[in-house]
């Protein structure tokens, strides 16, 4: 069977480049079209070089790179530094990128890739605010028919949220663009936080990881040990969650998430909860189920497989 | 120590029984003082002759029941037939109650109570929508600093809603009133279903109940029985939350509940979320914790006190 | 014909003194039951005292007046002394007032008399936030049937606000309890600032009433004469609305009013229309309509009576 | 001095045409860079193909039009063919147009053109829902502060709304690119429905145009016949406004409009408001004054250049 085809939206972004390492090392099951890139853990600049410098890493610069919308549909930005460092990649040392930005705009590359893609081909992986995909929607409605599924990283229900008490980080920042995507009728499968806190990445697989010797898998134990100092007031111990990985591991596992088909929908309305995933986890309200909710993953084999895939990068 | 003294305002309903029943077989621990009803499991008519009910069920008609509120503050009533049946208290047959509902409206026995109380003697202990005790702090802000706490059963966060996908029954019914508690400064003690679901009441717990053979243990046995019939798509065992005794419980026994000191507000704007109690649980708003947050009961304590007191009662 | 009888709720406020004191002056037409006062221009502690002095100015101590409720239903109060001065009634200089508020609480005196009075006999008009009214029909929602009408000074729409630029203050202030009132079922009439500025006092009409030579309406002049000065970059003549005054012009002579029925609702959701009257005067939503908008009174004959009736007084 | 640049987007609708031939019959002060279509009054694909009828009926084939979203940011589309018939151009019979589309998306034009002209040469002037424009920003935001100024058709205040009790149809369409728009920092000019119902076009001034003889006028007279049908119940003489004409007329002769700087915001939050333009005509919000608000049109030049400049068309 071709691997299956996907376009990688993101920010990276220490846990977003895990997530692009995790696909790029598994060529037999996933081939990466392309990456976009949007402004969301710090600013588009940074944002769309880190993806330069990750697709580097795992020598892969013939992925295509193209940057997309620095702020979000509707709102102001919002970057989140106190997480991700001033670079969004603090923790490893990368080498600028010699390779170079494409010149489309990821909306218009979005837009004439689903087109130009047979239907039902290609999936979009978002991994930060989904301004891109939605800008896309709204610029050309009939690439959503064309899309096989939308996987995210983001939202959340049952463990509240990490930006507000009921948002998570990357659906806040553009809660437009997620209302708009979870709305259009295109296959959407939600790793909230409620699935990425059930995965919790330890200093014992980091160091194993570092072990295997390779650079990605080097300078990604790098990121992580970085990573890992945000949200010590939340956890007992010291692992910790690698969120937008999460999305990577559905697309090549998904027989170790638990799932839930569910109605969602995103709040655009209250300053109490604008950027909540409100999950209809019950069924009572009667809608539609638009959203493969994801609700915990076996993280024994999902650190097995993500072990085995980057440190397979050179 | 004298006995602590509360108002239980109410709309029984089964599980309001179980916690006024705790209540009033507790005669060395809590003094009830009166009970309020209001429009909310059921109308107003049928909360207010079931709560006259239970007080001669326990052998207690002296206990003054005034009526209250039919409707909540700005939205129209909505019932809940489908968990409580057609009268309120289906399960028992419990005969038509001969006391009378004291004249006083419910929300003036309250202002007048609790000025004429000592400043800080009276907790207010609401079971259902809280329309009444909003009401008594509109017509009087001046109860809000005399009141010793309020505890409540309602809302919930990290299990969501039962009413909608995000907001819990009784704050749903009448999410004004609850914003308005919440907000008002008073010290606020919440009971939600985050908490009422991790004290499940079994069959063979029931069996003991039963086999205590009181009257008000039979009885309360009987409407246990009815009530665990509503939701069973959403539980693996045939056991089942009592939600509204967990208020009682936690008056007699807070060493038995988790609990979290947070920030707790109310959303009354949008139509995803209005009633939904939302809890920073993580402190990230900077906002005044208003809310003592009870989380997790250890139900096996709970479980013993509650079978004691009730089969205490004739 | 007998007068038709009134409750009179209030926060005066000059405006609403030249109300009272217009209802007063026209016993033929209008017995004023009873004074109800309310937090709104001022707090409650001197809107009470101030309609004690405006009975008292008009030679009627013996019409009783009720303190209610001293701030809105769901928020904090907020008041307008850039408007009304300090006291409420700067510009005149009334005596301390000697008859005393009466003991029962304006919600409750509402409930009862509106219970007792036949049905359909009982006309209550609002000339500040309707939290009393609002809390009233919660209390006990067999009132709703019984009332004649509700009268208000309060909305607009099609001058906007004046509070916020979508909201008039007296609906803003408790934008909750006007929802309440609107959507009762009860029949409303709406004197909102739409119709209140198209009837405006001009230093002539002063003169007039001054002349005239009763001390009531020298001092009604005084308390205009201050009240003038808010407002001065709104007009290009020295004449303003006197905004409360038109309810009571309403019940006298409402032939000089144009009026729409139309479907009203009040805004309780938005930060930027909270509190506004949105008005379907084009009949475009299928609503009920809910509510006689006046919307232009015929100020010659407006004023003539009002000069007549306030002159009366002692 | 040269002729100012200008970028019309728009959906025609009648009166888009009107603005569109009273633009290119005044060559002389507007250089019509570039039209952009949207779906709004009905859908895109009619709209596109009614703009390049348009510009072929004023002899000016060469003028490039460019589609381009066929829906809003965020919500389902919703269309007016109850005012501008099955066509959007009902009443003229305009043949089949042999120019063709441009390829490149409209968004894409707006950005790229915007891009390439000097810093503050291009004006865009919107006579639909503002989708295309606020995608563009949201595209590349540099964009902003190179433009001269956004003159749009659309909102209102005092007037109330046409699609709503308080919202005109072009900002209730796609309230959230209205937002974009006026929050974005960019000048903005409003011809709102306060302004546009001041110029009534007469059926007296449809005679004199007819009379002119050109087809254009013909044919616009044709089309301002079936527009003048709707809402007839609304006036009470045969005069009709005609909207998006008020833009154009505003380029021209911005001297015969009232006009105000005010803060203008666009609810999107609140069911009964949203898309609401709340002007702040009395600056009591202390906000950034973002908006020339035109109040009032002189309608005797207004409509004596119009009938000048459409019938110099062929």
């Amino acid at each position: 069977m071709a691997p299956r085809k996907i376009i990688i939206d993101t920010d990276p972004g220490q846990d977003d480049a895990f997530a692009i390492l995790f696909a790029l090392g598994s060529p037999a099951e996933l081939d990466v079209a392309g990456i976009t890139t949007v402004g969301g853990n710090v600013p588009l600049a940074l944002t769309s070089k880190n993806a330069l410098k990750v697709v580097e890493l795992a020598g892969r610069p013939d992925v295509p790179v193209h940057a997309g919308c620095p702020a979000p549909m509707v709102r102001k930005l919002i970057t989140a530094e106190y997480v991700h460092g001033e670079t969004g990649l603090d923790g490893a040392d990368l080498p600028e990128p010699v390779t170079r930005l494409q010149d489309e705009h990821a909306v218009n590359y979005m837009v004439r890739t689903i087109m130009d893609a047979p239907e039902g081909e290609l999936t979009v992986c978002t991994l930060g605010p989904m301004t891109n995909l939605a800008m896309a929607m709204t610029m050309e409605p009939r690439i959503v028919p064309r899309l096989r599924e939308v996987v995210l990283m983001g939202g959340g229900f049952f463990q509240g949220g990490n930006a507000t008490p009921a948002a998570e980080f990357n659906i806040f920042v553009d809660p437009h663009a997620a209302h708009k995507v979870f709305d259009s009728g295109v296959p959407v499968t939600m790793a909230g936080i409620d699935c990425t806190y059930t995965a919790l990445m330890t200093p014992e697989w980091l160091d194993r990881l570092r072990a295997t010797g390779s650079r990605a898998a080097i300078e990604a134990a790098n990121l992580a040990d970085f990573f890992r100092q945000y949200g010590t007031h939340k956890f007992e111990t010291p692992a910790r969650p690698i969120h937008d990985a999460c999305v990577t591991g559905y697309l090549l596992a998904p027989q170790i998430y638990e799932q839930r088909q569910c109605a969602v929908t995103v709040d655009i309305v209250s300053p109490e909860t604008i950027g909540m995933t409100v999950v209809d986890w019950w069924h009572v309200t009667g809608r539609r189920k638009n959203c493969n909710v994801l609700r915990r993953i076996d993280p024994a084999p999902f650190f097995e497989l993500m072990l085995e895939r980057i440190s397979a990068l050179p």
